[in-house]
């Protein structure tokens, strides 16, 4: 029995299943919903309205987040409720997820050209009766006289060889993968091979396409990791490969299209062949390089947290699934331990001048997760911070991610306290309806700065100031953008609740990088890398202001952009940097937070703000 | 515009589009017609009657191949008439391909058990937090300390390690292959491994499912080679690949298909899952190597005959698309030279004993082709005589396959010269409808024998005998079964041209054997082994009457079957018998015929039939 479903104000209509949830029905006509909770019911941002009863009863969950008023008036949560009949669906402006902003480059690093790959031109002699060699000991021998011995072929190269060798007249060009395999063969004298490099984050994809024969980037794109629809953090991902049955291949077969989707926009962009791209090398974190090679993450997300593989891998691409040349490899780059990935491997590449130095060097990835490395001293120090979402938006009342709508900076007048705000899409008149990780960072400090912002994270009751208010709860709130003001029609507010997830996230960092320092044995940084597509954006004085990470001078704190991806770059054209990402990754020295007293120690006084403004001038930054 | 086509008396129907040859739609309406000429319109075979005008005019071939009777009578080449509208197609029992009978065994060969897979049992630490190694290095390392170092994890077997070691409580069963690379991971204690052994021939293919544990053949299949219906031999074979946009991918297909079939039907029987096949080896003549593997053909047809890959070949099975465990290897022994493929050095590895004696062995394996190798004294020589099908009963006019209806021995009567038949499936009441290969050599040699052939294979007009004829079209023929005799209410004959193939195919082979004499300077045959499907139905007295081979002592001819499908199977079960077969296709000595003066004046002796009954009785067969 299907039934007929219409999305308002879109008017896209959809066909659906009895019983399908509207979450499902509504991904089905290309309306993505907000979804951070994975469709769990916890977060309550799909909310829609709904116009007649052909549907499923109230559940749990949304007696929960929604009041009795906004039941009344026909709001469900689109994860909740089914379609037993025809009906008709309004979709709230809020509860639409934004294409987002991806940074999808870094800072530029130069770097070597010494790609895995060598293409070799080779001149055979055609054979006759008196030389009755096979096409294939023909081209080792040439190879052999070329000083190349016992070289393996690959068997979709083997199977193309006769062709090549004729179709080219006996001169073929072979693909020569480290030194060991023939990859591919193309007739005649082959002029330009290439490579990709792919950062694959827990919401967003970055991939470059590389002329391995210049050693330039030739095509760069960025895409959404469509795995986003299952939930939006590594965990709920984790869990739906847990509780579904074929959760892992879902999961596994959205990402291997994002990906080739991603490859296939940067080829026609530089309008290259699939068979001409020889080479990839991709970093992720830990879950998404489980799921991207379509091995159970179910043992990443408990104690002991113990990865199925964490050395670098070569794998066939095309057993991945890959829309490469058939022959070419896919080189995955290590994982350091636990939630600590590749991506951050990459950083570290990026980086790798400062494990010898002196100075201790902080590195943190802020992304849906907090790794952070402390390195120097020849020694690198490495911990995930379980910093929640806090950052990225969710776990907030008005967060949202980087996207369209979004608050990303503000400053709060100290007199009048009026609101100053840069709102993502500005220049086209976009106004307000959220706020994402900087504007949250800029939003506290300078709570903090104009003293409505206590040092243990209260609401400071004694400034008369009617921006702070009680909302329905009686808990204080800040008002950040009036409801005539803002995109939505209601007001935009941080709440008592919303400064305690990020006194949780800001502890949890600035505990974690405590804890380094101290088995690393020093008392303070001397540099800060801020990587990350959020990493990008944050306000470096506000991040100090709320005691993101610990003391440093802010001249010395530096912001690196998408540096995961500049060292899947790095390592893409120098092979030399796969084997330094091997060692880096087999030198760091993980450290368990979540069990140790130290941090448990360090993470009660960090949920702390600094002391302001004393400290902020001190640091000359007022 | 669709047609439909009945074929009478079975009733099948089947739509066809415009233009269709009745071939093509008789073979989706599930109907095998015979086609030794793969529809090129040169064998007249695939004879039907067509009920009304809505078909194609009357082709060339048709004209050659056709009486003006026949023409007028309705009847057609399947090949050639192609469909203009609804038609009613009668298809004669003649036309029709038979299920064929197939040699599937060979002489039981005793042999070690040395696979190349090891199963090895381990039992390893659980993780925690004070040992996070990751499963992939906790089994490295449990490896190790068993004196396997530097282990590769095939991809696929990576991804099933977690699942493996949780659901096993960390006792795991490994699959070793080669001492280099894990291919398969169980939980808990696997008890028994299997491989395959598979001979693929032009026509038929020939399997048997080895345990690899105890050593021992647990199931065994047959099945006709699909690509049958693209031509009978690997010219045409060949051609096809040539000649059709997709030819080379719809032969791999049927390959590949019937390979998986016959895989199937022995997982089976013998109670097996796919995942526990963890081996495989295949041997083959060099075509059905080279379109096997998905390689082009095409210049394996034509001078230099040169081969794409001739040395052994350790593949993913899953590249290849076989059915086995995803993470198996199929091996594929090498190829001698030319046309003298795998399939020929398997029975070199089932005769290796002999190499190195100082008798001379002759090896004749009677496919399709005519592959001889000469060894002893330490050398293998190897011809390939261009025989063609005629021992298969192509070419011959009332020749047909080893298959119910085919007279396969016969003897004639000195005196009335009667003909006493032994028919395949006579026990079940089948009369005779043609001749195979073995009966056309009993058939020359008993016409010798009772002094109807003369020396230089003309009938001898002398004698009188009813049965010898002349036909339509003025030539002699014998007649071997009267109409009323016959399945098919025709006489069955045969004719001075049959006799004339017969002549070439022996001489090609006899001469062949002559040169192979002539370079290894000796001069006589110590023992011939007589191998293939063929091989083991040929009566060995007529063989050397007819001269098929040069003189050797009756009780020297050992027959031995299906040689080359022991020969795949030695290679299963002992993976020294691998290295054993590449130094045994290393060493053979190809020696060219075609352009060879010694092989040209043999040939045109070797014409001529032995004396007779003078050297039967001299060696004491009469």
């Amino acid at each position: 029995m299907a039934h007929t479903i219409i999305f308002q104000p879109d008017g896209a209509r959809a066909q659906c299943a009895d019983g399908d949830t509207l979450l499902t029905v509504s991904g089905g006509a290309g309306i993505e919903l907000e979804t951070p909770c994975g469709g769990a019911g916890n977060c309550g941002k799909c909310l829609v309205r709904v116009e007649n009863q052909a549907m499923s009863a109230i559940t749990e969950p949304e007696r929960e987040s929604l009041s009795t008023e906004e039941i009344a008036m026909g709001f469900r949560l689109a994860c909740q409720c089914r379609a037993h009949g025809d009906m008709t669906v309004f979709i709230p402006e809020t509860s639409r997820q934004s294409r987002q902003i991806i940074v999808s480059d870094g800072r530029a690093v130069s770097g070597r050209l010494k790609p895995g790959l060598a293409c070799l031109i080779l001149k055979l002699d055609k054979p006759s009766l008196n030389d009755p060699r096979d096409d294939w000991q023909r081209l080792s021998e040439a190879l052999a006289a070329r000083d190349f011995y016992n070289i393996k072929i690959d068997y979709t190269a083997l199977r193309q060889l006769p062709g090549a060798l004729r179709a080219g007249a006996w001169t073929i060009s072979v693909v020569l993968w480290q030194a060991r395999e023939i990859i591919a063969v193309f007739p005649g004298e082959k002029e330009k091979i290439y490579g990709a490099a792919i950062d694959i984050g827990t919401t967003t994809l970055a991939g470059f396409l590389g002329d391995l024969t210049a050693g330039e980037i030739v095509a760069q794109a960025a895409a959404a990791n469509s795995q986003v629809r299952f939930g939006d953090d590594v965990i709920s991902r984790v869990s739906h490969c847990m509780m579904e049955d074929d959760g892992l291949e879902r999961l596994n077969r959205a990402i291997i299209g994002d990906v080739n989707q991603l490859l296939e926009r940067m080829r026609a962009k530089a309008g290259v062949d699939k068979g001409d791209v020889l080479d990839m090398t991709v970093v992720f974190n830990t879950v998404m390089h489980h799921i991207f090679l379509g091995i159970r993450p179910d043992w990443l997300g408990r104690a002991p947290f113990t990865a199925a593989v964490r050395g670098p891998l070569n794998i066939k691409a095309r057993d991945v699934g890959l829309a490469l040349a058939t022959g070419a490899y896919l080189h995955c780059l290590p994982i350091e331990a636990g939630f600590v990935g590749a991506d951050n491997v990459a950083v570290l590449l990026t980086q790798r001048a400062a494990i010898d130095d002196e100075q201790t060097t902080l590195v943190i990835d802020i992304g849906t997760n907090g790794e952070i490395n402390l390195i120097g001293n020849g020694r690198v120090l490495a911990a995930s911070c379980a910093t929640g979402p806090a950052f990225e938006g969710a776990q907030i009342k008005h967060g949202m991610r980087a996207a369209p709508g979004a608050i990303e900076h503000l400053t709060i007048d100290p007199e009048q306290f009026a609101v100053t705000l840069a709102t993502i899409g500005r220049e086209n008149g976009v106004k307000a309806r959220g706020i994402c990780g900087s504007g949250i960072i800029d939003a506290v400090a300078e709570l903090r700065k104009v003293g409505l912002l206590l040092a243990d994270g209260r609401f400071n009751k004694e400034i008369d100031c009617p921006r702070l208010r009680l909302d329905e709860k009686g808990k204080y709130e800040f008002v950040l953008v009036w409801a005539t003001e803002s995109a939505t029609g209601h007001d935009i507010a941080l709440t008592q609740k919303d400064i305690r997830a990020i006194q949780l996230a800001k502890a949890a960092l600035y505990a974690g990088a405590r804890l380094l320092l101290r088995r690393m044995k020093r008392e303070t940084i001397d540099r800060v890398i801020l990587a990350g597509a959020f990493g990008s954006y944050i306000r470096v004085e506000s991040a100090l202001a709320i005691g993101l990470f610990p003391d440093c001078p802010v001249e010395q704190v530096e912001v690196v952009g998408n540096a995961a991806g500049v060292g899947a770059r790095i390592a893409l054209f120098d092979v030399d940097m796969r084997r330094e990402a091997a060692r880096l990754a087999a030198m760091a020295e993980f450290v368990e937070t979540a069990t140790d007293p130290d941090f448990q120690n360090a993470f009660a006084s960090a949920m702390y703000f600094p002391p302001w403004p004393e400290a902020g001038a001190a640091r000359g930054i007022l």
